[in-house]
């Protein structure tokens, strides 16, 4: 089997769609399919999935609940080196930041899942076309981790799927509510903490707002942004790393 | 390193409690650990943890993340191969009754959790007493993860952790309710079903029920069992059998 499929005699069998199906996952994952039927089962939704036994539709679903597991397994190791100072409950929020139906269903659309994907969206509701592109996602991984083991897959996760389309820094950013952190210090110390709007600049489109932190009504930190919120969140991560507080 | 592992060399420098945790994993996990320090970690309770970093502490409690998602992808693989023909929601549903914390922590004390993990249950309430070995065990796994990788860990999953706790063919009979498959399906034909108890065996203590499954007031199948719901998900499997229903 395993010289059959160095020899890619496989391959031979393959029809026209077959060709364009092999051709995809390569620009996809990064190296031919083995199995091609993982993939074929990858991209069936549901809505066109048949019957192949009484009440089991062969459809993306049963990979789709692998390569959820897969996904969650890789990205848990990929925080857990990368933050080796965040508790669990960080560890748990930033992942369901990455791993979650709108993220997966962008990334999904974005590599192009849409020139595989079977469907017949006719017969369901708006839920089911939202959900398509990340649901196929997971499908993908799922199919990935049986075709090539969890080393390969693991890499395609890292370098295909989080790497392009995730700004970790940024989903870090969003994830630690920096002012948060500040009130609580300064309640526990008794300092009093303002945040002050300095100015707006820009046109009416794009807005650089600009906060004033003061502490004891001195100047501390500032930070820029697209709205106050954002400028504010950069304020107080400022003053926390000053401060040189655990976020 | 490599060499240094090979050679045992890091061994050199165990004192006698590092000795008896290294001889202790051995046993649990069938391999001699090549970085003694990540099974530290999983061992150490967050009630007996250090703070290593303003508000940061090292228990064992960003192992347990991990390891709860390693356990969760070895898992969903398992049940994907072993029930080709079931549909992703009784994949999910009979990987929680698998992973949750009253059978982990069952198997967590099993393996013999208790003589290794470190912590001061004085501080803690009831709901920390009673989850402590479930949470160590996927502590363990995230560490067994990281000192041997993926395919050792998962070896370890499926035969130090599955195989000789997890009975797969009950926790499925538990899983499908047959009872409700039979009521479901004379709904839809517009037969009648009933269960009509037989007869009551055995001593006081242990009893055994025999139910009769009738379709259209005619015995369709029987099923014994040591309580009267188990006796009447038997008869309703036979009968699922029987008519050739996918569950």
């Amino acid at each position: 089997m395993k010289l059959f499929r160095k020899l890619r005699v496989h391959e031979l069998l393959y029809n026209k769609k077959d060709k364009g199906l092999a051709a995809a996952i390569k620009l996809m994952v990064g190296r031919k399919p083995l199995n091609l039927s993982l993939y074929k089962l990858a991209a069936r939704h549901s809505s066109v999935a048949e019957e192949i036994k009484h009440g089991v539709k062969a459809s993306n679903e049963r990979l789709e609940f692998l390569g959820d597991a897969v996904l969650g397994a890789v990205v848990a190791e990929l925080l857990f080196i990368k933050f080796p100072y965040r508790d669990e409950g960080f560890l748990t929020e930033t992942r369901s930041r990455i791993v979650n139906r709108e993220s997966l269903n962008r990334v999904g659309q974005k590599i192009g899942l849409s020139k595989i994907v079977e469907s017949d969206l006719s017969q369901k509701g708006l839920y089911t076309h939202k959900s398509i592109y990340g649901d196929t996602l997971e499908a993908l991984v799922g199919a990935v981790y049986l075709d090539r083991g969890y080393i390969f897959c693991k890499h395609f996760i890292l370098t295909k799927i989080i790497a392009p389309f995730f700004d970790l820094d940024n989903i870090i950013t969003t994830t630690t509510n920096f002012k948060s952190k500040i009130i609580e210090w300064s309640q526990k110390e008794s300092k009093e903490v303002e945040f002050v709007l300095q100015s707006v600049n820009g046109s009416q489109r794009f807005k650089e707002f600009t906060i004033e932190l003061k502490i004891e009504n001195e100047f501390f930190t500032d930070g820029k942004g697209p709205t106050k919120k954002k400028a504010e969140q950069e304020a107080a991560k400022n003053a926390c790393e000053k401060l040189n507080l655990a976020v």
